[in-house]
């Protein structure tokens, strides 16, 4: 009697939440201090005052009715017109009210935005390693996820992403800073990608979409983030703020449709539809208002950098190999066996939990969510130096 | 380059929300007070003021990072037990935590419903006149639409609904009190059903789920809103604290999944997993707290049921026919026309926004929402007369 795609999801969860939640019952029965929890991707340091101080200026100064009802479904319009102003003025890019819906979060920007592209028989081109969820989107979207690897520094393959595009490319979903391996990619990487899907729409007479999932655009530790609208035309930003303002749990974001894209309109029309099918009707509407106020502002960008510095350096003088990040609040670590699940699961003796990189789309490494309390890193160093002396490192 | 169905959907808005912009642009040209916008189900009384004594404390003592952070993906656990703890003291049903699903909102309760329930060729029966976006959410979950026919009176008409279960028929789509006509089905209705529905169950041999979609729950003028989980085991209760807590544009509510359901724990991991696929994550965690601490409790009802009151009996005595609500904020009136749409848009002259009922499955009426300002109706009864007078009434 149930739909059995959904209840297999709902059973096997995410590889992530399974630890997460592994974490928990571990933290229970050791106490909390002695579980290193490396799984999840949830902020570690406070929202910006602002948010908290805006939260509660709206609920003393607005009337409730105005404050609580339903927004439009697309947002508040003074919300709407910020994010375009802080987009035009941020970017320089032409980008106007009209084309911004805000989302309950990144993952609603890209559901909504996979489903209003989505056509039958669609692909998606994806750079692996990829955030997981991004398979279960547009598969339910009625989409066919083509995974691309990324090259050695896990920077983009053009070759392999122009080998990729075919008449049935619907679009190419980019991450960057990028969820597992902190990477940023470069003005130039990025320009050189507009220049070969210009060249491809040419040669095909279709028009390839780049969606450009950015919640983790403000978190870097000095790397330049290009806006892509202002290199690629046919851009949809899907925004979040749930990393750069730790509101993971509000749930609140936008999509932002290139005015220069193609057929702008209607996709946005496109994207209304598809918020409205999938049961989204608005935003959070104080929390709109909360992002809207607090448009460029971030958490304690330092407490993650220190965190990273003292993680990478330790990890590396023990002699694990690790790409230093220059964005987001992962570490993405070669695991010393070729199997990273074995050697996950090896981790969890020291209480060290750790996430295989195998359901992001590579093999032999592991993700480390550095976005943990400095003292939590601390007291895992030793348990990291066990686990490197066990692999002979 | 588009899904033409999401764009569809999107350009068309829903006729309600359509009417709701028209009123916007008019107020804009000759007046807020000289508009009388009776199209938008938006809750006219502010929260319970415990709503934002709520927000105002867990903001101020809970700290940023616990309390903004994610939930688990089916909520915060003590908001779930909560809730559990809540619908076994009020209604008598052995519910537990570990099947409640808290929500994005009533619409996200029955799209992650309809999604994890929904396999192809299935039916899903609606009661004529129904709220429009059902057949939006049933078809995007790849369902297929079965009106049956509400009786005379607009309750149930259950030897329609016998002919109308098939084998294919997956669930049927209960909401009471009701929107558009704001009936609220009696236990003897309700008991009738749940018999019927048991009796074709051995029939078919198969399971028919009831989905009782309940944002007015709290919504009434006296009559008892019977609990369909104490009467029909399976039953998927739909909840929405929109209405109840005047909250509709922040997004909270929840699915409860009876204990007694055929597989209910099958079905609330598919549930778990449509959510995941449509990329709701977790409900606003915020309001998730702020609802577990305002169970059962509701905005200002004597406020609408004198709003009720005023209206209908202006109306009956101007010689419009209107059944009378029992509950939610809708008053349900025929149209002195055959074609409501043209009465609608006659009553468009008198600045009277009005719904025509045809986007609900049923011709000849139109829907009034009577959460608006008392000095709304007050303003809006020499416009009724005077339309009332056109139709020689």
């Amino acid at each position: 009697m149930i739909n059995a795609a959904m209840r297999k999801l709902g059973e096997e969860r995410s590889v992530i939440r399974e630890i997460f939640e592994y974490g928990n019952a571990r933290k229970q029965a050791v106490g909390e201090k002695n579980v290193f929890d490396f799984s999840l991707g949830n902020p570690s340091v406070p929202a910006p005052a602002d948010v908290n101080r805006e939260i509660v200026r709206l609920v003393g100064e607005m009337p409730s009715v105005a404050l609580h009802g339903y927004t439009s479904a697309a947002g508040a319009p003074d919300v709407r017109e910020a994010v375009a102003d802080y987009i035009r003025a941020a970017f320089g890019v032409p980008m106007t009210s009209d084309l911004v819906y805000m989302t309950c979060g990144a993952a609603a920007s890209l559901t909504v935005t996979l489903n209003a592209l989505c056509e039958e028989g669609d692909e998606f081109i994806v750079i692996a390693p990829y955030f997981p969820e991004y398979r279960v989107f547009i598969e339910r979207a009625g989409g066919k996820v083509v995974e691309v690897p990324a090259d050695g520094a896990f920077r983009l393959d053009l070759a392999a992403i122009e080998r990729a595009v075919t008449p049935r490319t619907k679009a190419i979903l980019l991450n960057s800073p990028n969820n597992p391996t902190g990477v940023v990619y470069s003005r130039g990487e990025l320009a050189a990608l507009a220049a070969l899907l210009e060249r491809k729409n040419k040669e095909l007479q279709k028009t390839v979409v780049l969606i450009s999932d950015e919640p983790y655009r403000e978190l870097t530790y000095g790397a330049e983030v290009p806006y892509l609208m202002a290199l690629y035309p046919h851009t949809v930003v899907c925004y979040s703020f749930s990393k750069s303002l730790s509101l993971a749990g509000e749930r609140i974001g936008y999509i932002a449709v290139s005015p220069q894209c193609a057929d702008a309109r209607a996709l946005f029309a496109a994207v209304c539809g598809a918020g409205r099918a999938l049961g989204f009707v608005c935003a959070p509407a104080l929390f709109q208002r909360v992002a809207a106020k607090c448009l460029g502002q971030s958490g304690d960008l330092e407490a993650y950098r220190a965190n990273r510095d003292l993680l990478w350096e330790a990890l590396t003088s023990f002699g694990f190999s690790c790409i230093p990040s220059e964005g987001a609040f992962y570490l993405f670590m070669k695991s010393p066996e070729p199997d990273a699940a074995a050697f996950a699961e090896r981790a969890k003796k020291y209480e060290l939990l750790l996430v295989p990189s195998d359901s992001f789309g590579v093999k032999g490494y592991v993700r480390i969510s550095y976005c943990v309390s400095r003292e939590t890193i601390q007291n895992s160093l030793p348990a990291f130096a066990a686990l490197a002396k066990e692999y002979g490192l």
